[in-house]
């Protein structure tokens, strides 16, 4: 069985030698840096549940490429229940580690590539289709962690990736060569990157023909020559070296983001998936984000656990069993579980494509991501008001652990007589945590910006909500003869 | 197969004696009544679809009592497929329609009835399951229609069954006798009545030991003599009587809405499904709404025809191409399609009851409904905004047929040069009336209350939604321990 | 004094010989007619309120041109106290009424035009101005009501008045003559235009040189010649022939509207306000809607009247100390008041204008506007909630007076004992008015499109919202050098 | 004229023996600490803009004791035009800051015990208000600021004050004097604490007879002997510690707050403004609230900082044209506009009260608030949407001048070629700032629970909603008698 261990996950890590930067300075042992090692404890957690009993069947499944049984995060998806297992294991790890825990991305590149790579070929003879299947085989085997990289920093929006002023603002071709190829570009909000292995380059918008070298696909290990990562500031990050458990909030787990640089970077023939085809660029992304979008059942996994946060915040004060708490708190659930519908929904109307695997619907999913850049926010803002304003301004755990004001904190701050201080700081904690920390930029940006913006939705249920049909409709019961 | 034409089920319903009331007046043909005869139109519709071969599998299935092909609508779910098909069906015969067609509300009363019936054999010994089956065989050898009656006029909402100021404002065993009850009350709010063959009776909310009269659940024809039905207004009603075919807006289909009287009632013995068994009467509520609330799926079919007549609007006035009506559209069919997917989601989250019948997943369903409530009313919105000020100031037919100042209205009410006023005013009328008129009744207030008025679908998100146990997940990450 | 008491109104109505069309028929006498006198009473309203003491100062003024006392309807607004003057008077009669009572339209009119008109002189040298005040000076002494008639049919609205393929789709002159013009076009969604004396016409958009015909602003008396109205449908409008006080929900007050065609007609000089100034159609628009938007305070009257219904539904059956119900009391007071409190702010900071006329606040008008296009239909769909399924399903006036069936709706709908059910029938019945009858075309659909759909509140937002002074705002506090 | 300039402010300040901690440590000078210097800051910005003759009427006015001119920030309201001058005054500073300035709390104190303490005495004839009046005059001859101070702890909210387990979670006197009381608790989320020279105490809910001994009210200054101040932690606090003026987003300016305990802090009788008059203390916890709820108006100051920012990050990238960008920041607007309007308006129907003093419409003002919870969090949410991903994945300043990885930030976040990419980084880190940051803190959670948490608001409306009025409305609409 090739599933790795916790510990064998992050004995692999460290034999990666990352080009990585952080503050102005190259960041020797990620996997020991405090501020890097939530986000890698929270990948760790997939590793960790696939070898628990119990979780068996939503963690892990039988290659059907191999007949070995992997990791489901290295699966394709073979079936609507496989569509359907994704999205339920997404809220249960996020239930584990309120964060993102960056290992869907590179599934879905991986499920998006398969399909549309088999396509490519049937219409192009390539052999785009098998490269992938070996290494598909090589990640199950390894049981690897790949990052899907898809959004060039893209400079001037208005223009498209030939016309920028900087040709590099979009990921392209400089050099081609008989066993490969040189790449030069940048992939932005590289979510995972520092915790993988492997990084599949994908492009980020349609293009025509005009844009070929920019129709690119591929994938090399991290820690190839040429890339350069540099690490993404987050909203309190620097509390994780403060040494403060309570202060913040999760401290097992956690995000991170990198700005990913491939200056001049070889990648030889075997490893590219997608080479000019300017015409299959758009399907790509699309299958790509429409799996990618019901990823975010994760965040209803967060957003147990905050709704968990609020509630428990609420009793610790005695207030939870008033009727406008309660209700925010059902309110909560409400918009939880509407997200998560969506998720399920999108899985359950799932359709194989022609290499067999499975696409999820296109049109659900949209929407499903829609409402995740909307309800998180709604949910979050509900807490902030159940929490009350302790949440922005309670002192630190230094003040509450000093001989000098300790006493005070711990008199003052006191909820009902039987909760301890310490756990109303810490349940305080864990949603500034979530709403405004770190957690928040999982919880409330990413969820507005992965895996698309808003208006990227938008753009596609407008394309899939078929208005002709439903002008027909309309006319049929109206009996309006054109 | 015992499939009815639409032309048997209309002659089915000749024969039934109603004693229904209009106006105060007897109501002698029902299906030929002008009021009635779109919402009779409407259920036809669904025995039409049954027969023909592309709908199919969407509107019929095998039964698993007596292996023929009956319609779905009598069909007892076997599985998360047969859960799904009824949502998708739900959505069609919406998108056809334009209306409540009414029949699911029997459907879904057999379904929790079925499951119900076989946990209180189990646990008392009694034969309600047999007898449940036996009137199912009957009513699917005959495609019948069935009404699920369930709410009681309730009188003092703070007061309990029993304690009602007047005994039968709920439903109640006025005599017993050797061959069965004699029952006295009134059902509210009866949307299929009077296009059914039997009325299938259950009580309306959980109840106490005191309440054992009211725990009441039977099958009765709805021609059974001392059933007295009273027609509910609706907004617009008599417009159907002006003979307009372009004011009424949908001029086939419809709903309505009776009051209907049960005085002195009897109902045998084999009829009886529930009696006495207080505590069960939570359990067949709260399945009977579980699965009705999804059935609320066919409003997503209602948006859709909503949709394509504000995207006609807008079309017949050269104005489909502004950002904005396009962003409008786009904000209306995300949700609906989120209604709709919540619909999906509690379905394809089935489970079997031990009875072996499936029950969709209880807390999605409440989500489902819950946004039911919502989503309609703000499409309406969108959809007068998109429509503009016309939709309710445009004159009559008579004045667009009228030799004396039809052509002005032809003149002055032209959109774009290619369509003509007619079309324009038709698809007008049509968005009236789902917004204001007779559909809007179906398309919003039902909505609203159907299935459950919200506050019902908040208390049970509230019970399922497990705080509980996301407390505890919020202990986990931020490391509380009591 | 010269106020005319309701009686002189009505008296001066029966006067008019109104072209006027409903149903296919010519009406002989509006004010008599059934379906048109409870928007008639409203607008009689604001006459007797004039004459009451308690309303002395919230409906009458003093001219600032004859310095007798008049009807704020006629008044020129001289400070700021004028202003708010309005919006609160608008609130009053909102509640009296519980509809539209039309006269605020003719009131913005004049309003907009004494100080355009006084722009456009200063510019030109024309005469407008004198004449206006001439006109203003008839209306104030002769207490007449006006209607301003902006919006034309628009036909293609991707095309500007000049390039429609109807030349009269806006309305225009089609002859110049040494005493006055001849005009053409039409004047759709008039909803006073009945109960009017005069009609003050003005061009429904900003317009270029080549659409000089069009940059057009006259009054004319409402029965002169050539003009034709075409009575609008609205939803229930029926019902009020059927001599049921119960079923209409609103038996005294309603609202209307029409089509007003002029067909060649003739406007003499001294009537002439404008004509051919097309660098001012944009102003005159702006102002007239800038004035008009806060009208919508009325809004604000009516919504007290549908919480004080959606109340008393509650407490007819006993649920209104519930706290769901009460917190949904609240939100829709909320909103109501959010309404009220953008009119009121808009008066607050309106400035004088060079003619010394007061203009309002022209942004906060317009967020005014936007918030009157949404929130009314939240409060609508919250009344329904509270409201209960009876609201669309109660059987009617006939049945409840039948010897028949009565007896059964009057116990069957019987709420709290102390309470008659006929006082629940009339409730409910006042709320279905007002969210899905005649009451909801005023209270929803046309706080919709009312003085201008929400786009064109949104562009003018995005117009005065000023980002480059926002932007410098945020280079300041960022520290960003150009 | 007694107006302090900004530098004899920060002097005053640093005369002040703060006993302030922060981590565990005391803080010798606050106004020099880099945590604590941008809230300083905010606050000497109303300083310097008094002395700006431009501002010299919206920040100064004329004593109505003394005669002087003043700042407004001690001025009692007068008049109507008082109470927009400052709802007015808010927003600018607002704008100028981008963040709370703290003064206004002391303001709204004074205005309160004013009109509060002129009740008192007329009933019990104490002579509250001759001391206030004596206390204000000290305030204004010496242009001060003072802390307002009311929130207590309130440890188990299910119990009132004199029910708690430890008594001191309240404020209440512990000792009488001849001189004057000692007395003992803590008030919490003391924003301007720090800033002030005087600390206004208030009781903060409601209070019976048993609650005597903590119906207090009185002023101190800040340094008394007994004080403890501890300062509160925020989202990213200590990036201002770091020396980077562009990763702080906003390097000038700030919120802070810090719990206050009071240990034993004697008071003497001339600072004693209100001591066991229980039935007063609902009055004056109103008629504070109520000013200061419309002081929220800032937040429309800041929120057009961030419709700014939001439309800078835009431009940067070349998207400031885009329809649906747009769209957005006219929506940001009109919520921002709107949350503005209902402060106007609550303070242009300001009445005055006994005392001469005026007070703003209670009903509308918390209107104002409750929409004040819920609209900065919708603008800063459309903020993210519109800045995209980067928000929250830029490297921070470090690299951006680090020699190794600096040119990469530099090339990959180029926007359009014209703007340089520190601008871009500039204006990011500010959205990040408002929506996440430190200024997330003031914009976001101190919008939801500074004066008053959303739950404060609705029991208030709701008791001045006057559903009676309301329901007697729609009696007469109905035509219902009882």
């Amino acid at each position: 069985m090739p599933l790795k261990t916790r510990e064998e996950y992050i004995e692999s890590l460290r034999k990666l030698k990352l080009n990585l930067w952080m503050f102005g300075e190259r960041v020797e042992s990620p996997v020991d840096h405090p501020i890097i090692f939530p986000s890698m404890n929270a990948v760790a957690m997939t590793y960790e549940l696939a070898r628990q009993p119990e979780y068996l069947d939503l963690m892990t499944a039988i290659s059907h490429l191999t007949g070995k049984r992997i990791s489901r995060f290295t699966h394709i998806f073979q079936s609507r229940e496989d569509l359907l297992q994704k999205v339920r294991r997404q809220r249960v790890i996020g239930q584990k580690t309120a964060c993102c825990y960056q290992r869907c991305v590179g599934m879905d590149a991986l499920n998006a590539l398969y399909m549309t790579t088999y396509e490519i070929d049937e219409k192009y003879g390539t052999e785009y289709h098998e490269r992938l299947k070996k290494f598909l085989i090589y990640v199950q085997e390894n049981d690897l962690v790949s990052d899907g990289a898809m959004t060039d920093p893209k400079g001037d929006r208005s223009r498209r990736p030939h016309e920028q002023a900087d040709p590099d603002l979009y990921m392209h071709v400089v050099e081609r060569r008989a066993d490969g190829i040189v790449v030069r570009g940048a992939k932005a909000h590289q979510t995972g990157f520092v915790n993988s292995h492997e990084v599949i380059v994908m492009p980020t918008i349609s293009m025509t023909e005009k844009d070929r070298d920019y129709a690119l696909s591929f994938a090399v290990p991290t820690d190839t020559p040429g890339i350069v990562i540099i690490y993404g500031r987050q909203s309190c990050d620097t509390r994780k070296l403060e040494g403060s458990e309570i202060d913040v909030g999760n401290s097992m787990f956690g995000g991170q983001e990198s700005l990913v640089v491939f200056d001049n970077v070889f990648v030889p023939n075997e490893r590219i998936f997608m080479n000019g085809e300017t015409d299959f660029v758009g399907m790509l992304v699309e299958r790509f984000a429409g799996h990618h979008r019901p990823s975010y059942a994760c965040k209803a996994g967060v957003g147990d656990v905050l709704i968990g946060a609020a509630a428990l915040a609420a009793k610790y004060i005695g207030v939870d069993k008033s009727s406008h708490v309660r209700d925010k708190l059902i309110e909560m659930t409400h918009l939880n579980e509407t997200m998560y519908a969506c998720a399920v929904a999108c899985s359950s109307e799932g359709v194989p494509t022609k290499s067999g695997a499975y696409l999820i619907d296109l049109l659900i999913s949209n929407v499903c991501k829609q409402n995740v850049t909307r309800f998180p926010y709604e949910i979050a803002r509900i807490a902030e008001d159940i929490a009350g304003g302790l949440v922005v301004t309670a002192p630190s755990e230094k003040d509450f652990r000093s001989p000098n004001v300790g006493h005070y904190v711990e008199k003052y701050l006191k909820g009902i007589p039987s909760v301890k201080t310490e756990a109303r700081l810490r349940v305080l904690r864990l949603i500034e945590h979530l709403t405004l920390g770190s957690g928040a930029v999982g919880y409330r940006t990413e969820s507005m910006h992965g895996a698309g913006s808003p208006q990227g939705q938008r753009i596609m249920i407008g394309r899939l909500g078929d208005f002709d049909f439903k002008m027909e409709l309309a006319k049929v019961i109206a009996k309006i003869k054109d």
